[in-house]
């Protein structure tokens, strides 16, 4: 039976060092296409999403994604399945490219709230415009989260210690992580991803497949702190992002109306509190 | 009049270097929805995406997106107007992050090909999936480059050209850039953007918007260089890509079968010829 496909493969290259140019074996980081379809009691299974990312842990992508657009809430019996799809109109490739989230119930919302784009015909100028940026921006807020958050020194070392987690990376140098962490710096999971949205869904899924809480002190990511990833932690309910790269305006600024503490530029010897 | 919002922002943060903490202003890379609305004659302007972006050189990623997506051709007249949206019905800050194409002609394509995500209730199952894997890799190729390229001497020297002009990335540490060059390393334009998309958006755009192809001999970016950065190079005509980061199995896949060369992992002393 095939598989998804690898999250590493392989492929030969040439390095061109001056005047030395040498062919060896290059290992490349996996990217698919993933479509993600939900259903729940009394509906046919509909897509709602389509990504790129590294095969490998779609499971987990597929359920923290639905978590982090607020169609579910923080009842881990929210989902009732996941799986790859069974529909025999699809090949074997395109069959292992498609996941399917079952619901306990309706979704929280609009699934398409974000993702719609009119198509020919269908919308006015107008209205559509004022409801597409507000959903642009619409946030699904967690509790915010009550516990104990990680000093600046604990902050400090949690890139290093999710790097030694990051095998991907390693093999292929073009692979994000996202790591989910508590209070005292202790790694809970850490997940990989060409795309960095995509780490961080997988970190979220991972905790609500094995029937956890996504809702955690930190979450750690290997890059920038953009307003997807900003907006993600608020879904879950996450204390504190500490993110190895810059933030943005908006990043900044959606943390702060969420109170979540924000880190960025994170090295062992320093760090930038934007939201403390 | 407002205008749109600034490509950066300003925030005091607080430096925690150990024992010492400093409270100083910080600059931060402004990140901003933009919804873009396509008009042509006898069709109203109608939503096709909405992406979040660095403002400024707005109209370019416009016009960049429009042709990247195959909606237009290598036509420089395919687009007759682009401007922020006049639209009563939203107020200052909306209207500055609405921007409509207008093209002289209806578009070579379906603009919702790739972004259409089923809503609640629109489609089964089956079809739809096949069709939205099929849309995600749909490619639109434009001629392929007939010039020369570059060699492996002036391509390992791009990125630290392109550096020297990144004004945004120095001020906020948070901003992507790409640059379009001839085949002798000579750079013709520069943009950056929070999101490295984005930036490639901007450049094919400024070529478009001043008259000219962005067919040319080499598309150099900041980071890495994944499926969609290879899918805007195939559809504006370049050459080939350089990437200062890795490139992943599908950009390398995309890049063959379409006759790009790409170089990644690109340094002063050395490069890595993916597809050469």
């Amino acid at each position: 039976m095939r598989r998804p496909g690898p999250t590493v493969r392989t492929r030969v290259v040439e390095h061109l060092d001056g005047g030395l140019e040498r062919r060896r074996e290059d290992r490349l980081v996996g990217e698919e296409p993933l479509e993600l379809r939900l259903a729940w009691p009394g509906a046919a299974a509909r897509r709602v999403w389509v990504t790129m990312r590294t095969p490998g842990h779609d499971f987990e992508l597929a359920a923290g994604w639905v978590r982090h657009e607020g169609l579910v809430g923080d009842d881990p019996g929210s989902v009732v399945g996941v799986g790859y799809c069974t529909d025999a109109a699809l090949n074997e490739e395109e069959r292992y490219n498609v996941v399917t989230v079952t619901l306990a119930a309706p979704p929280l919302r609009d699934p398409g709230h974000r993702h719609q784009a009119a198509s020919a015909g269908s919308s006015a100028c107008g209205v559509c415009g004022s409801d597409s940026l507000a959903d642009a921006l619409a946030v699904s807020s967690g509790r915010r989260w009550p516990g104990p958050l990680p000093t600046p020194e604990v902050v400090r070392g949690l890139p290093d210690t999710m790097r030694g987690a990051q095998q991907v990376f390693d093999r292929t140098g073009g692979a994000h992580a996202a790591a989910l962490t508590t209070a005292d710096g202790e790694v809970l999971v850490v997940r990989e991803d060409v795309g960095r949205h995509n780490a961080v869904d997988k970190v979220t899924g991972a905790r609500l497949l094995a029937g956890l809480s996504p809702a955690e002190a930190c979450l750690v990511v290997s890059g920038r702190a953009g307003f997807e990833l900003v907006q993600k932690a608020v879904a879950a309910g996450i204390g504190s992002l500490v993110a190895v790269g810059a933030p943005t305006s908006l990043s900044v600024r959606l943390a702060t109306e969420h109170g979540l503490a924000l880190y960025a530029f994170t090295r062992p010897d320093r760090v930038v509190a934007y939201v403390g």
